[in-house]
């Protein structure tokens, strides 16, 4: 990683103990002679202390972003970075994350080893993910987490005809379907009954959701698979989603189109708290 | 069961060699001295042989309601008739349903049956659902399966709070939540995780969809409970559904109350087959 | 019930702080002028207070019976009481049971309240199960919790054949069969993926074990069926087990009879703890 | 591939219509020149044509082994072979296997096709495993599906710890655990929910059997690593199996380590049948 010069500093809504933390953030990087870029929430914490800058805009320049929120937020900061080799720094505010892993007791200490060069990066593979609409790709994604499929209003289930690499796989008819990164096995994707998967699988995951066919149970399969759903339902009754956080509704015979994405997110990591860990914790799974 | 003088005719749209069978049983039916009457649908099939009827009036001077079609047919007939202590005949037009296991050859010799009362009847309970909003019920339904509580829109879970008999069971953070009769077990539930219910037992199923906590499993209450739940989600982010078909969007606040319906539905049934007979097929069990 | 004037003393062994608190029990029934019957572990743990009875023959002449232990120790109990209709006043030793929901905090003040008969009774169904080989019952067993058949050793999977009230339900391939009363689901069955049944629910749960038939899935009957099930795994390769604490080796053809047993377990139970709130507790469902 | 000059015939018992094909597959060698070896079962089925041969030995001086049979005899066929990079050429003797998925009626086209070197091979990753007691190694084994300990007796659950590459994952309280290989993901660890991994996943999964902890579920870890188990239940409570056929009772203590093995299996396929097209079969997963 480049000597850290500028951060970006992206922040979470409605946090009551946010603004002072932001305040003593910028403070501890000015001590530092560190520059920084606040997104909106961040500036609002901070009155005074740097314009607003919009989300999208905000990697620029910056070597490194550090997010204070949930893992939430941490969604939208890497769709936001998507594709920029920049190592997001991701505070807990609230209860431990699976994917903001540092707490803000830690803050200090760890970004003091993030200067020196010493911290540790975990990388997330990313989906990409585009919707074909006749000859034409109406709209393009990246996901952390997952792309999803569902049901958009009262009707009790949709069909949605699933492809790997051009093979048929079979004719769901379900809730939804999700097809998810390791990453986001631990989100909706478990939820739904699938698996665990740890971060550096090759591999991604297709979740159906309340399947009316019992037998049909999540699938892995290679990450280099091009993952194809052909939406049967009705106009308007599938909806598409991104991480939980963005989407369109879906036209009947629209295609969505999975696949790795080439970029992936880079993460840093306190040193002590590995995969499992967090796992022990967020499950309750109990201890030695 | 009165002697039958006058069958009412229930029939689902868009099957292929629906009218002729329309046709047949009118021909039938007339041969008999037995009178009818037709909703839309059946009307429709048979040009000329009878006034279209609206489904909720169709009931009135009824002996016997016969359905045409499938579940979806079934479930709707029965909240047409919910309240009034008429037999459902329930011919399945397509694959065998849970609910509607008379098949078209098995039609005029059960029907026989029937007009010499020899049938046996299996009673299914239903259940009673109101809106609280405030002080006021704003709406109330009866379901044959299942009474549901989902998330309107893209909002990737709601919060749901559940309570028996005025005890507090938990807060669920889960696209939805169904609440089920027996019969309604082999129907969304299952798809859900739930599990499948003899239909004389008197309980009814909490099935949780897609839970965020992993231990929120379905949970089976005794059918005098009070089941209430309060919706927790924003305004218009979570919506009713009963048995799949009709519902309403919710407001945050609401609640919503089930119980068993003093009203059971009667459906006719061959003698031959049984409930287990019915899932093994379904569920394609295998055989002995 | 009737006045308390002996009570007996299950404990269970190998509990730390158990000797210190069976004398205090004792010198505080001494106190009351209440005579007490001790099991042998009860009776170790207080030398020279008291012959050690066996669990068998504790009941006779007792009101009460006090439970020290987890719900491991009650189902022992249970299962020595039956039939005879003496409450159980369980205290759990360690952490929170399903069953033994007393802490031995409030093992005193309970105590009192019950003494001057102010506490609350829960009834709890039980299971009775015969061995039928051939023409003759081979053995007679009572459960609280579960009637379990499972493969006995290396075999992958066992053929069992389920029938309720003489109708066949299936051929099963799995590792085993649980027969689960409700107070009994939240243990095995549980693991196994059945529901939760509250425990005025009447009904019997039939939860498969790893099913090889992926629709296999939890079946709940009423309580006035009999269930049987026919082993048709070869001599010795399936195992009866009660409770998960006694058992037998089956041979091919026998059939395991299971019904609801005339008699019921009386449990004291703290007036504050309610079934959602021992849930909620034990499963980490969280809270308001 | 070699030319094919020698082949190894395994068959599985009792197979009514075996012995006429094992006779046609010989005469049908013998016009082609090809040598045969025949496991005891085959030389069974053709008396005189043939010294039986331990299925050990087999392989020797073959450039492909035919298995008559199903998944099971392919089991025991892949551990003979193992290590020698022989091809397994299947034939189901009875339904479609996940595995062996060439049928009868296929079979002599497949060999023809084979022979003159124009069949596809799929190679399958195999897991090797060796059980560590104190400093000692005390036996080694190589599977193809699933590595699996189990509660031995009438137990109702065993502790297990697991670790992947020396990291503590958690301490199950369950039946059993199963390491799987993609492979043996639609066996076993299908049956105790775990998910169906594509062939060429680079992965491994673990799946708890009925885990007494609702959020332990199947966890999918790179096949790079290295899990191993600690057995916690007490000497001889435990049982390892391999592939469901072989094994041996686990003492206190006893590590199991689950790898990849250097060795894969290469499997001949017949051109038309992918993976999801037997899973569909397999699944009745329904069609287009």
């Amino acid at each position: 990683m480049d000597s850290i010069r500028t951060v970006g500093i992206i922040a979470k809504p409605d946090v009551p103990h946010a603004a002072s933390l932001v305040v003593s953030l910028l403070d501890w990087l000015d001590q530092r002679g560190i520059a920084y870029r606040l997104d909106p929430v961040a500036a609002a914490y901070a009155p005074g202390r740097g314009a607003a800058i919009p989300r999208d805009e905000l990697p620029e320049g910056c070597q490194m972003v550090i997010v204070l929120g949930g893992d939430g937020t941490l969604l939208a900061a890497a769709r936001a970075i998507a594709g920029r080799d920049i190592p997001l720094f991701a505070v807990n505010l609230g209860g431990l994350g699976f994917l903001t892993t540092i707490s803000t007791n830690e803050l200090f200490p760890e970004l003091e080893r993030a200067l020196r060069g010493e911290h540790r990066i975990a990388r997330r593979r990313m989906l990409a993910c585009e919707v074909r609409r006749g000859e034409e790709t109406v709209s393009r994604y990246i996901a952390l987490n997952d792309v999803v499929i569902t049901k958009a209003h009262i009707a009790r289930m949709i069909d949605l005809v699933a492809y790997v690499d051009a093979h048929f796989v079979c004719r769901y008819k379900a809730d939804g379907l999700i097809v998810s990164t390791p990453t986001g096995s631990t989100a909706y994707s478990l939820s739904a009954g699938g698996p665990i998967i740890f971060p550096s699988v090759a591999a991604l995951c297709i979740t159906p959701i309340c399947p009316h066919t019992l037998t049909n149970r999540p699938v892995i399969v290679p990450d280099a698979s091009v993952i194809q759903i052909v939406n049967s339902a009705a106009d308007n009754d599938a909806y598409l989603t991104i991480d939980g956080q963005v989407g369109e509704p879906l036209l009947r015979d629209d295609r969505i189109i999975c696949r790795a994405s080439p970029h992936s997110l880079s993460l840093v990591r306190p040193p002590r708290m590995l995969f499992f860990d967090v796992l022990r914790q967020k499950l309750k799974w109990g201890e030695r």
